[in-house]
């Protein structure tokens, strides 16, 4: 089993499914006359992360994530967003840059350690299997789920098969 | 690499962290004199679905995906539990469940077809490893995230570290 096919396609999944969920955020603006920076500085609970926030680390725990995987360098992306535009294009060049990586650059990655930053000024060192397990995935899936929390919380009708991009 | 080691630690790792967040929030119950049915049935939004059922699914697409990764018979588990105590112990089984699993039995399951519902009365065929990405996954981190969603919009002071179970 490639270890390429356990981590990009799960990512690309899902960056997807938020660029969709996003003109579906976009068009309920226009359709209800609210204005989009309402939805994008929307949080579920004042010290939670607005949608614009989630959305670009969404970007950042998968686009960095892979670098880390297959050992190149890690890519630092300024978070400018100010419009769903603007954040429907950092997805995808997320996307675009993710779809770069080739299996080869992937392999034996499992097992190779990963040396990453939590917090300020800590480091963990952990197999690359680890690092996806118990760092890249789950914080790529909870912004990627809040994302749409937000979302349904402030009346967009979209649904759990938006989230899967099976829409 | 084992498909095991891309499967199970990761289920194991979320499951624990709902149980973490779970005895948060009732202890919140507790010291704010709130009911705690009140949390139980907390939804972001009316169409979506409640605490305990969040934690019930997240239970099911874990469990129900390592079967059908293993290619054993799918446990079915009926929605009974009506309080904390009660959802911590359905996530005690779940992770009991998944713990005797054994790497053998995920040997090759990366690329053996996976036959699953989708909806009233259709099946979709992924290979394992596709059925895992694209379905058991993305569906277990998202009932994961909303039932963290719910408890920090209502006030639970919990963090994503507690998300992660780092915390």
């Amino acid at each position: 089993m490639s270890f390429y096919d356990a981590s990009v396609p799960a990512f690309l999944q899902i960056l997807g499914s938020l660029s969709g969920i996003l003109a579906k955020a976009e068009a309920h603006c226009a359709a209800k006359n609210i204005q989009p920076d309402v939805l994008l500085s929307a949080r579920l609970y004042p010290d939670m992360l607005p949608l614009s926030k989630q959305i670009q680390l969404a970007c950042d725990f998968s686009a960095k994530g892979c670098a880390r995987l297959a050992h190149v360098d890690v890519p630092s992306t300024p978070d400018t967003e100010k419009t769903f535009g603007e954040l429907r294009q950092r997805l995808a060049n997320t996307i675009d840059y993710i779809k770069k990586f080739t299996p080869a650059q992937f392999e034996g990655g499992n097992s190779k350690e990963v040396t990453f930053p939590i917090g300020a000024d800590k480091t963990l060192t952990l197999k690359g299997q680890e690092f996806l397990n118990r760092f890249a995935f789950p914080n790529f899936y909870f912004h990627a789920s809040i994302a749409h929390g937000i979302l349904r919380h402030n009346g967009v009708e979209i649904g759990k098969r938006d989230f899967l991009g099976v829409a």
